[in-house]
């Protein structure tokens, strides 16, 4: 490490993985560059919350360079990673000059897999970043300003029938979230169109939706669903993607709304490791999350496929991430050498994913949690989590304001390339 | 009016004057339409705020159909005014049927006057909507970003140029909040720039800023932005505007930044009427607000050219509009004939304006303020004049954190058009 520890220690990626990798890396005597093409660190579990108008961006997101402003060693660079050249251990960078590593930690994400149709993208966004839920906001919002202009046609019905492709947590939260914003909130200001003018289907390949939880956790989500008009299909694939809407089995579904959270395909920039990727792209790393071709090269987060002690790959959590960000800055801070690393262990604190008001599921352990108490648990997590008082106070705020008035902040549409054109 | 009555009465602008009247018609028998291009109201005298990144947008917008939600005679239309049909009593709109008018006001508001130079748009954006000020915004955020890169280089010195054009109210509060947040918030995150690197010039044509106020106080003003670091150009005019800087006077300002704030000219729309229009674009309205070649059209707020009792025409000031809609609204409630209403009379409470922290001018009839008083003041009434608790106590929990901290909330680039390339 003598000759190496001259270059920085370089994280890509400020999501939970990086950001924790570099606040433990807090001691460290040499410089540390965090590379991200976005300024911010984003809460991505509530991100949903913003596609639904219930938050607004900078409740849940924060400066990188603020968030690790008081740590001296670290250096922000708000920039693209265009490839990593491991044989002249470097970094090219879109705007930069290139950035040489003494050790490198890849916590760069993943996008959604549209498995292998990737011109669905266009008619089926995603949600992972906050352009993304600005997007789906916006679209959200117009649709209810056009189905009133379209009243009584079949264009109003398509406008108000929105099809979330996906039964993992993404996917439910954002069906029961739509579902009460589309009665609570949007109806009332909407007096022309009828109650049940909006209509949301939650599609899953598998048969369950949460396949995370245990299957009585899943059937307690699809009820709570169920009583907030969701329509759930199991077991059904979607095989077409077009601006008319989803041909879902055999069954075309109208939609002018579809959107995708279904399938993870790891960040396009780990095919420049040379190395190879599973099915999702993601990195094989050895136990201790390194490449087994490279010792200092380490991969975390959703980037990386790696073995729970059950010999199962680790789950895409957020809690994951943070561990392992902390586990790989503690090899670089000792400088552990290859064969004397402890093989990394997540320790699972538990599941948790939200329904609607006061319905949520979660499970610790061996203890299943449905309804009320699900819900406060996880607002308790979700508030605890977040970083710092500003936003925890924000959150709450809103919440309760919420959960009384049911007037949701954020409807707000003003993404710019509509502002001429509402069509 | 009976003939009309059977159609609604339609205000065009959902800004202070066109809402101010939707609300004093909460009694009427018959059906108002509000038309406008946004979904939402925004409270534009904190837009800077918005623009420098202190609040986000949900804090100073409401949507307008929430807003008017109780009032059952209200409908909402988004969408765009084209032309107004005066001899058919009728609104040309882009995405539905035409709609017909008992009674009309007109309240669409102005945009930046570019003093027939409207290609400058382009490289001096103004602040006008919410669009705007997140246009604003990400330019100021990425400069930092961009001059870090380009450290110590001409491009890096000349992206931490910002050039106010106009200094008015909004040019003062701008450059004083730039100077701030520049200052106090960036700076520490960005460490390897010089604390003076971000340079703020405020350039106003005539003999002193703020010239709505007294004399005094717009010396005051100047003083206080000059301690926080802004040049104050007076008795310059701006003869260009390209992608590298303006023309100011005799002298050449390199800028990436420049943002204007001088002048206004009224709504395009005004011009379908077939009436005079002032200098501005402004219809020249009768003591009553209506048109003298139609006494059932009014047009309130920044598209009216309305003399005072002084015989001046009246500033474009919220609270003029509002006074004007109510006004307006009392006469088409009670059906008042052309011969028996009373002349508008602005009610003239005072003015304010913002400089920075601690920082502030006032003028209430006799009483000129200054300093901390006046800010608390103006706090005060910025506060009160919200709309709803939501927004009150969200803004204020901002400032206080902002005063507290240094650390504004919203510097997030999320710009949708950026996102992939961010240079």
């Amino acid at each position: 490490m003598n000759e190496q520890s001259r270059n920085p220690v370089v994280i890509v990626g400020g999501g939970f993985g990086g950001l924790a990798a570099a606040r433990a890396l807090h001691h460290l005597k040499g410089e540390v560059i965090l590379i991200d093409r976005m300024n911010h660190h984003v809460f991505q579990p509530l991100l949903y919350q913003v596609a639904t108008a219930a938050l607004s961006p900078a409740d849940i997101a924060w400066p990188l360079r603020t968030l690790l402003r008081a740590q001296r060693n670290v250096r922000i660079m708000m920039d693209e990673v265009r490839a990593i050249d491991r044989s002249a251990r470097r970094i090219e960078l879109r705007n930069s000059e290139p950035v040489s590593y003494s050790s490198l930690i890849l916590s760069p994400g993943a996008r959604h897999s549209y498995f292998g149709h990737n011109t669905w993208e266009q008619d089926a966004p995603g949600l992972k970043t906050l352009p993304d839920a600005l997007e789906i906001r916006e679209r959200m919002l117009m649709a209810f300003e056009k189905a009133e202009r379209l009243k009584g046609t079949p264009e109003a019905r398509d406008e108000l029938t929105f099809v979330i492709v996906g039964g993992g947590p993404t996917g439910v939260e954002l069906a029961g979230a739509l579902a009460e914003i589309g009665r609570k909130a949007m109806t009332p200001d909407f007096p022309v169109l009828h109650q049940a003018a909006s209509r949301i289907l939650l599609i899953e390949g598998g048969p369950r939706i949460l396949e995370a939880f245990p299957p009585a956790l899943s059937s307690r989500a699809q009820a709570s669903l169920e009583s907030l008009g969701v329509t759930v299909l199991l077991n059904c694939r979607v095989h077409d993607v077009t601006s008319k809407g989803v041909m879902a089995g055999s069954e075309f579904i109208n939609s002018a709304h579809v959107i995708w959270a279904a399938g993870n395909v790891a960040s396009p920039i780990l095919a420049s490791l040379g190395v190879p990727l599973d099915s999702s792209g993601r990195v094989i790393v050895g136990p201790d999350l390194s490449l087994k071709e490279d010792p200092w090269v380490f991969v975390i987060g959703d980037a990386a496929h790696c073995l729970s002690a059950q010999q199962k790959p680790l789950p895409g959590l957020a809690a994951v991430a943070m561990q392992e960000g902390r586990y790989v800055a503690g090899i670089i801070a000792g400088c552990v050498p290859e064969g004397q690393r402890s093989a990394f262990r997540y320790r699972d604190r538990g599941i948790l994913a939200t329904i609607g008001r006061a319905k949520a599921v979660a499970q610790f352990g061996p203890i299943s949690l449905s309804g009320v108490v699900a819900w406060l648990a996880w607002c308790f997590v979700h508030i605890f989590f977040l970083i710092g008082f500003r936003n925890r106070a924000r959150v709450m705020f809103e919440w309760i304001w919420y959960y009384v008035t049911f007037k949701p902040g954020a409807r707000l549409i003003y993404w710019k390339d509509r502002r001429i054109n509402p069509q």
